[in-house]
């Protein structure tokens, strides 16, 4: 845990030093840019180019679904093994009809509309609107871990020296992703086609292989398990358990229907195409690598993927399998780089309607969401080093979250097909009414059979998020009402103000700032707390040699501290019968070194006063800098 | 290091919000203390009482001293373990000639003189005084973490268990001792008598029960190695190694001298009688426990120390040999305590003469030097830490410092023998002249054998400490000169101000602002940051309708920055044809919200301004808190 806390730390640190050392920010984040220069971005993509751009979340899946599928079960020993067949067409069958569903969102709004969007318009509490969007980042939060924490499995499976870092691999990939995102990168840049295209590529080798060796070597082999035998333990419930870790290669469906406007003309019809295709292509892989998988009777094996395993026993470890290892890496990292686009736009979005802390509607230097990305960053750390960078871990986590957000967008659909109509309007209410209840029953599996392996941790942790969306919305509300002013009725007017110097002593910056305080048309008090009696006669005859350029106050300190004085006059000032001021306004010197670490040589009491002051007091602070040159 | 550097942002952690809920600060430092009850602390002690509590740091270290030398030469086998006799034989006679020089100090200085203030009477420059001092204190460092390291070793030598957990346990340890000393304790609390007299009577006991068990089964037991014998690998370096290591006993004799004023009258013929009490006292000790772990053969090991080895031989594990554990854990916390009095007050002590930061110097609500605490704290924990509470790991840093100081000391002492003369100077002189050449010998053996054991680090520590040291002064040095003015010549004067309001709307706050800047005498212009031209026309007309208060300025900016523009406006003042004004002076409005968690809700932007400003710009800033109702 302190690891964690640790880690966090970090990550503001160095968030910090960018913000402070400018230079170095140029150097990696490169130039700021004009808020104008935002909509410049987007190039209108050719469906069969958008496809592996906007697929890598979905299809990286592939990577690691099955694989999470038949872990639960690999306790049973060989005789359950042929379970990855009928696991992953039920999966399959189900992608078929989320991607349906998804059509049918893309169908009802073209501008791009993800759950959240939906919900909001089709429901009039907020409530569920809030389960879709927390639910969403949650989840996103969990495919960076997830996805970045596969990747590095992938590559330790081909060299195990690089076991023992797995860890800090990950953490390395998750800062360097904050970087690239911090950096800035358009969502439709055509460099990401390119890893997806690849990997695809050598999907589609393996399995034309895979293929190949079962026609020469026939398709049972002597590694095949037994068809069809039913192991001793097996339970209905370890069946969904496995179909739903295995439906944690579902994932990312959502991305093309939220990005509908990057296709080009017509929008619709093209991304209603890529669904198709993609539908196509992803269960076409899965059901050809589940079933050589099953074939080669290939287990699961935590220091060595299965996927690697396959590719190894197919071609050795020579080219191919490095070319294949290597643009698993490369995906899944694309996979969770898209989550750096769609947790900050996401949490953006909610912040505008006051859902979220405002911050995360601020745009950075390069116009990505840039307080969104550390959030993300630092969240998603915490997971991986807690977990210790193992995927399996965090899949019981994971999916929950989809398939909530799943089911409330089909239901905002439903409600919208009956208000709206238009044509098919049954057809697709229908579509939508099967879609929406297979999600919730998936939703209600996984929380069911992983309650224990820890979707505990998500069921608290999401009436969490929406209990404090709630009360953000509702600060902001009241703080909104509070700061309304008539403009008719209120305007500034003229206060009385006490101005209060603190002097130490007679020098150069009590000079800088008695004359400052004497430029103001205020009253003005100096204040100088003593420690003893001696020092204080001492300051008085010296104030009076000086001319006293103001009146001076002498307040005796019994405990060392200046706060307690001073917050005892500015008390008496408070009740004062001669009048109470409107405004206690207090001047206090602050040096400013030349070198930053000559801070720890000035008490800088300054601060630390002001700090208490505000806290405590109602007065206005004036900081008067003394830039001392050396 | 990761660790070593999250251990002390914890302990700053903790510290800081001690500073801020004052509550909880309350409860574990209690009520803050008077100045003046600093003098009442000190009852005057009979010597006999004052002995066993100016003696934990000296006599605890017989715990680990022997045992440390013998380590040095585990390697050589059985045949080497007699070593033990002339290793202790030769640091008890060094102990008594430390012993004479330091009551020659005594008598030299009654008032009480550490090395660091015998340096600074008798040398002119200040290099002897900074080599004592920066010794000293890294002394205390490595005594913290060496007696507390040693301590949870005792403990997890009766209960094995404890093991994987010595370093958390040196760390709650350290701790406890934080809150302790900020809390405060007198360190002539006669409640610090007990456990070191128990200590030293379970000392006797041993050391009894071991001449008993002698008389009994003879001097000479089947267990006893052989006398005299030089096993193969036996060099004068590893012989000096053992030596020097052995000498780590030897730490904490300066505590008497330093605490002469706590004595009851006569002050210094009663620290005398204590210094040969104890110093006869440690030698009886060392000497019977160094010969009866030779009768009975015992070899260090790592899982259990030496003390509890022989304990446990002669007591097994019932009563007795608990007591021993218990109170050898609790003398050696003692003498980590000691210090938490001994580097608060020398760190004070040279930062007063502004060789440190000044902020050492600060008293807190306690009357202890709360910082020097912390810093102590914090830099043992980074040693505890790295070196996993393992002590042998750490002696080898241990007892340069100590040696080195001990040489200065004694130099210092020479020079005024030849001064000031005074009855017997000769003899004293000469003592002092032994001492300092035995001390100044040790010292290079030890720099010598343990240069490749971590005896660099310190010989590297130490000329930084100085070098910094020389830094601080001349930084305070040139601050005060560039402070100094002549109060008959310079005078207060009345400067002309720019005061700019930063408005972001019209609400509440910004009528609030306003008014505070329209009650000043000064030239008022409030400045409104827009990010397209839309925002900006609105804000003008809304003004107007608001009556103009006073005049706006509108700046455009294109990088959703509120700096930039800022800055920008700030340089045309300041190159204003129409009279660049003495001061800018920029009020910014600060939401103090009721709950602190509250403040991730509100970009707080002022606070961001204020630091950008300070540091890039000649500004004087106001902060006009509003404080939020719900």
């Amino acid at each position: 845990m302190l690891e964690v806390i640790f880690s966090i730390l970090a990550l503001l640190a160095i968030w910090y030093s960018f913000a402070n050392f400018t230079n170095i920010k140029r150097i990696f984040i490169g130039r700021p840019m004009r808020t104008k220069e935002l909509n410049a971005q987007h190039t209108k993509l050719f469906w069969m180019l958008a496809l592996p751009i906007l697929s890598a979340d979905l299809y990286s899946s592939v990577a690691y679904g099955p694989e999470a599928g038949v872990t639960e079960l690999i306790g049973l020993g060989p005789a359950a093994k042929w379970f990855i067949l009928p696991i992953t067409i039920a999966s399959v069958v189900l992608l078929g009809i989320l991607i349906l569903s998804y059509i049918m969102g893309v169908i009802a709004y073209p501008g791009g509309g993800g759950a959240y969007a939906i919900a909001k318009d089709n429901f009039k509490r907020a409530w569920p609107s809030l389960i879709a969007s927390s639910s969403l980042l949650v989840d996103y939060v969990l495919t960076v871990a997830v996805s970045v924490s596969a990747a590095v499995e992938a590559v330790s499976s081909a060299y195990p020296a690089v076991q023992p870092f797995e860890t800090t691999l990950a953490m390395v990939v998750v800062l360097l992703l904050v970087l690239i995102n911090l950096r800035g990168v358009a969502e439709s840049a055509v460099i990401f086609a390119w890893p997806t295209f690849i990997f695809m590529a050598c999907m589609v080798v393996l399995i034309a292989t895979g293929l190949l060796d079962e026609v020469r070597h026939g398709f049972v082999q002597s590694t095949t398990p037994a068809f069809g035998t039913f192991p001793q333990g097996l339970t209905t419930l370890l069946i969904l358990k496995a179909f739903s870790s295995a439906c944690s290669a579902l994932t990312g469906i959502e991305t093309i229907s939220n990005a509908v406007p990057i296709f080009r003309e017509p929008k619709q019809k093209s991304a209603i195409k890529t669904y198709i295709a993609l539908g196509v292509i992803t269960a076409v892989t899965l059901l050809g690598f589940a079933y050589h998988l099953y074939v080669k009777g290939i287990a699961p094996d935590p220091k060595n993927t299965m996927l690697s395993q396959l590719a190894g026993g197919y071609f050795g470890h020579g080219g191919i399998y490095q070319i294949i290892i290597w643009s698993t890496f490369v995906v899944l990292i694309l996979a969770a780089n898209s989550t750096f686009t769609g947790f900050p736009q996401l949490s953006a979005i909610v912040a505008a309607d006051g859902y979220l802390p405002r911050a995360l509607t601020n745009r950075g230097d390069r116009l990505g969401y840039s307080n969104g990305i550390l959030v993300l960053a630092a969240l998603a750390s915490i997971l991986i080093i807690s977990f210790r960078a193992q995927t399996n871990a965090l899949i019981p986590l994971y999916a929950i979250g989809v398939f909530l957000s799943f089911t409330v967008a089909q239901i905002g659909l439903l409600r919208r097909w009956k208000r709206v109509k238009g044509p098919n309007w049954p057809l697709k209410f229908a579509i939508n009414l099967a879609g929406s209840g297979l999600t919730a029953v998936v939703a209600i599996i996984f929380a069911f059979t992983k309650f224990v392996d820890g979707a505990w941790v998500v069921l608290i942790v999401l009436p969490l998020i929406i209990t404090f969306s709630y009360i953000v919305k509702r600060h902001y509300t009241q703080v909104a009402l509070e700061l309304r002013i008539d403009p008719k009725e209120t305007h500034p007017t003229r206060h009385r103000v006490i101005s209060i110097v603190l002097v130490s002593g007679i020098h150069r910056v009590v000079n800088n700032t008695v004359t400052f305080a004497n430029s103001l048309g205020t009253e003005v008090i100096a204040v100088y707390v003593g420690f003893d009696d001696e020092s204080i006669a001492k300051m008085e005859t010296k104030w009076n040699e000086w001319g006293s350029p103001c009146r001076l106050v002498t307040l005796k300190s019994s405990y060392r501290s200046i706060l307690e004085p001073i917050s005892r006059f500015i008390q008496t000032l408070e009740r004062w019968e001669g009048g109470k001021p409107d405004h206690i306004h207090i001047i206090v010197p602050q040096f400013i070194p030349k070198k930053w670490w000559h801070n720890i040589l000035h008490n800088q009491s300054a601060l630390l006063l002001r700090a208490w002051l505000f806290r405590h007091k109602d007065v206005i602070i004036t900081t008067v800098p003394y830039h001392l040159q050396k």
